[in-house]
């Protein structure tokens, strides 16, 4: 199938390769009205360029966005938003002794596989710059959230070996130091950890959660399109991606039924709510009130530049040693790519469930 | 949204509550011309069927699927397979007092939110037998895979804290114990563990994991299709479902670049094949040509004797004690339905890469 | 693709073969809450069934719908509703001796060639009997749009050369004869010409017109989903139908811009409407307040009595006269099929469409 | 929903207005190894571009189109082409006034129902200028099916009450005359025609005819996704499309079944054929091996300088003159438009439907 779309109302579509002219996205399905301007998409497209801190890669991508269609007099029309980028300093030399080799860890190999030949220019369509547009696309899903009184914060959980106290969890230290941790001890430690990784000419998995307030009761289907399902998919469909829990996930495998399950009580409004979030802010595949949170497994970064065995694409056995500007870890640049995923995927799940009850339905007609 | 459809070209549909007159299936998009009968469904079915140990519910479900359509002469027609199987034993009485209460950890309370009511009899269509009808289409997929050599191993690999060891795999062994655990040892020892649990009116979680051989590389789409993304959508989309990884997984986010890369080298047959399987059989989101092999959490039983705290419907906090027919694991009876979903997802994405390069689609038309 | 759904919201899945074991359908997406009982669906397939006058064939099919999920207590639940009929006076030697011979008119030919071979009996999935759960599901459709304020009539304007006199139209007359015509000397006209078509082994083709009253203004989206390209494909799937127009349809080709386009003006309740109705209440692919209007082209029965050239599957030239129970006009059985279809297209519109406003959206959920 | 999408595998999505920064279409699922260059869909767009003749407008768009992505070395690369066409000589200015009243015929009035208001240059979304992106869409379909040795022809069959006579069809004549008629002499009363029409302020309609050669049988799936019901779809979904019939169409509603059913014989190659094609090449919803042949009422012009009567956004009645350079005609420039909507529509026909027999399925993977 196309597989570059993702929604059924609130719908992303994403094109381009890492080296051609440009990326960008089509939002469709946006409700109209939404105020909507450049500056809205490029706050977070600047969170996931490089050349932010020594942990990323040096290169200049001014990841300038233009908004080409959907917009008039600064509020979206209901029609498709198309986002434009340009890719500037792609340099094409560095790549192309890649065009003969499978680089473990990429999708070169696949890519062969399955069409005959690729773009083997920086990975082609599947570099991480592949999520240029979807963090474009998101910025209008986060920007729609918002005005739900929906907030979504994501974070780096760990990073190799290093986890975040969540004893010492600040939201405020998320953005205050350039791996995405919400613990500054944790992101110092991280630091040491990666510098360690990069003498090696090696590099660093890592963890990211993502953890939204405000979500009503009710969001999601039950059966296939389960939020946590479409979650599951969202975020499993970014590049470096190998888990997902939601949660205590894992951990409730190991659990037992009295311990796993959240009782309800009466809050303070005189409403059921949940005493425990063990669940993640799910049951049923529908949101429960509670906020939701989930987490996701990135693995290392597969450029590395310690000597790796590998073959040519005319079958000969060859060792390669990856140099050129590759992060040492891929976690915290996907902490924003995770938190766009999920708000197309709420703010879909939103509009998709508008028509669940008839009194509803009738509300909004007669 | 519908919510009740998966798939693009082989695509199922289920339908039907655990209370109702019936479950089933629409399984739309197989190929014309495979052998198939209603044994062949039968059997799968079975293996999710209770009753089979002391371990799941003593219910006397028969499960005995019926063959509408889409089938003639024994073989698949190219036209929708509707499947049907009848609710024999369900006895209603059981429920009738869950109407006004909400249980923990089931989906109660989040249909009531949703939909304004619910089918309260044993769960609606939140049950567990709604898994029925993903068995039953699964096991077309089953035997579709079966005719492209490609086999599908699922079992139980932990069970609350008791693991199997790699080291005693016995595939074998899958189908001589109740809890589908591929040791014998550890399944004992499973089967220790949840008669404690029982006897303390508990239950326990568990994981299940899946190895899928003979898939050729490159099925899966890039960007938002890839293998592992809907892949991690079928099986999130199963009930108790809390987590899911494919390959290293959660742990890839511990391990470094270079012990995390699959090196490739020269197979015996003269062409490239990776060394490991870190990755799980997918780069990039396409199959690699090693097996495939994912793993996922399931969350212990809801319903448990020990009392919990919960709330009414009309808003009063009262005590639950849930009796009643309730395995006190659901992951064993899981295996099968994770199975189905696995091949499900498999079978489609591999008819709908079919047109993937213009070489094979006009060998295809001309 | 597998092709045996439609919609996007409110979705329904059709199955069944003319002489399997049952037809059927699986209706997902419907509002909660909606009152429904086999009744409400009943009335519907009563109108498709044949035997009911002397130019509909004089089989006995019961017709007889099972709800089977979906509904609890007498209301939709949010959940698939799964909806059987039983293929039940079946005759299956009737046919036995079209398995080897491509009948002119009908899918024998087209089916062989995509499939590799076909259910012959009785025509399969193509069989005029696929539409019963087309009829079945609409039922549904019609129910919701009922609650809604939405109105569906349907008539046989034509049959053959005999058109219904637009000055004669009585709404009362269109079920006070069995061509379902709504002008009662038409309908007289039109027996007779059935009758002589009969007697020389022929058949008459025929056209259907709908209007849909009480529809608000903005239902349909714009470009590819406009609501007059979704009725167009839901009434250009039905099996017989050979041409759809909207408002003017063919004759808007023929016509000046200064007497096609329909002014606007301010109307008695003192908001804007429009003076006329040639653009059939569809601007810009969305509905304007006025009356929808379409109609559609349905050819003559395939099935003729008199002698027609034709081949056998291997190959050989042959004559054949198809002898049974056929009518000699599929047009006033078809009336139903295009209503409920058109209810489908309509009421998954409007579900799609709630979330086209920010400012509905917002109250919606805050 | 969303609603700028169209198609399953072969899949485009459009975007942009009229009068903003640009328009343009992503194109996902093409096989890979195309040959494609920008020239390849320049030439459609050249077709589509108003300024070429006296009854067409006389701006000046370049159209340019620019791939963004897609394409490396020459050939499509399996990923999503991504197409943009700058809008260069819009003058703004001229609609101004226009953001206060409802121009009858247009979806002024309806965009503002459904979203709250509009981008009211031009039409915005609902400009013809939107069908630039499903040109340089269909450039690509178009080129697809080239390479399946698949033909489309369409031309202008009639302009008001002047029609191509079937006699004198040329279908060299179709690129010789502005009006893309295949017949000189109609297309020289059709000029004269239109001027009369401009001299009058008013404008006309016209019908379009597209042919399709070279198709195997099998092409669409039977119930919903008959190629039959996608197409009308496709086609319906073109702007000022009132009506869509297939091979004798509305004839076919007053014919017999002696004369519409198409007979059988063996061929000049010894294979079965049909005989006649009244059936325009579709039978039960698949292509039957003969030519398709489809054909679209288009309405006139709404935008016409004779005085009409509308009302104001703010519910005041008043009469428009509207001036500006609108073709008296849309017909001919839409043309080029059905034929990229059917390309589309077949192309995308042909990648789903490659998984419909187990045999082929086994032969591609084995």
């Amino acid at each position: 199938m196309a597989g570059s779309s993702f929604g059924t109302i609130f719908k992303i579509t994403t094109w381009g390769e890492s080296h051609g002219k440009a990326v960008g996205a089509v939002v469709d399905g946006c409700p109209a009205g939404l105020p909507l301007c450049e500056e809205d998409i490029q706050k977070y497209l600047d969170q996931r360029r490089p050349g932010q801190s020594a942990f990323s890669t040096p290169r200049k991508e001014d990841d300038l966005v233009e908004i080409l269609s959907g917009v008039f007099e600064g509020r979206t029309t209901g029609t498709p938003i198309s986002l434009l980028i340009r890719n500037r300093s792609a340099r094409s030399k560095d790549y192309s002794e890649l065009a003969e080799i499978y680089r473990p860890g990429h999708a070169d190999f696949t890519y062969d596989r399955k069409y005959g030949f690729r773009d083997y220019r920086g990975g082609g369509r599947s570099s991480g710059r592949e999520t240029a547009g979807r963090v474009a696309g998101g910025a209008i899903a986060l920007k729609l959230l918002e005005e739900l009184g929906i907030t979504l914060t994501a974070w780096t959980s760990s990073v190799g070996p290093v986890c975040a106290d969540p004893a010492r969890f600040d939201p405020q230290e998320i953005f205050r130091n350039p791996l995405f941790m919400p613990d500054a001890k944790a992101a110092a430690q991280a630091a040491a950890y990666l510098e360690e990784c990069k003498k090696a000419g090696d590099s660093a998995g890592g963890i990211i959660e993502c953890e939204v307030t405000g979500l009503p009761a009710g969001i999601g289907d039950p059966v296939f399109d389960k939020i946590s399902a479409n979650l599951a998919k969202a975020v499993c469909s970014i590049g470096a991606v190998k888990g997902f829990e939601i949660g205590d996930g894992f951990a409730s495998a190991r659990s037992r039924g009295s311990e796993n399950n959240d009782p309800f009580c009466i809050g303070p409004d005189g409403k059921p709510e949940k005493c425990s979030n063990h669940a993640g802010g799910v049951l049923g595949g529908m949101t429960d009130g509670s906020p939701l949170l989930f987490r996701c497994a990135v693995k290392p970064t597969p450029s590395i530049s310690s000597l790796q065995k590998t073959v040519t694409t005319s079958g000969e056995e060859k060792e390669i040693s990856i140099h050129g500007r590759h992060d040492p870890v891929i976690a915290p640049r996907a902490v924003i790519v995770v938190k766009a995923m999920a708000a197309i995927a709420i703010a879909d799940a939103m509009l998709t469930g508008m028509g669940a009850r008839l009194d509803t339905v009738k509300k909004f007609y007669l």
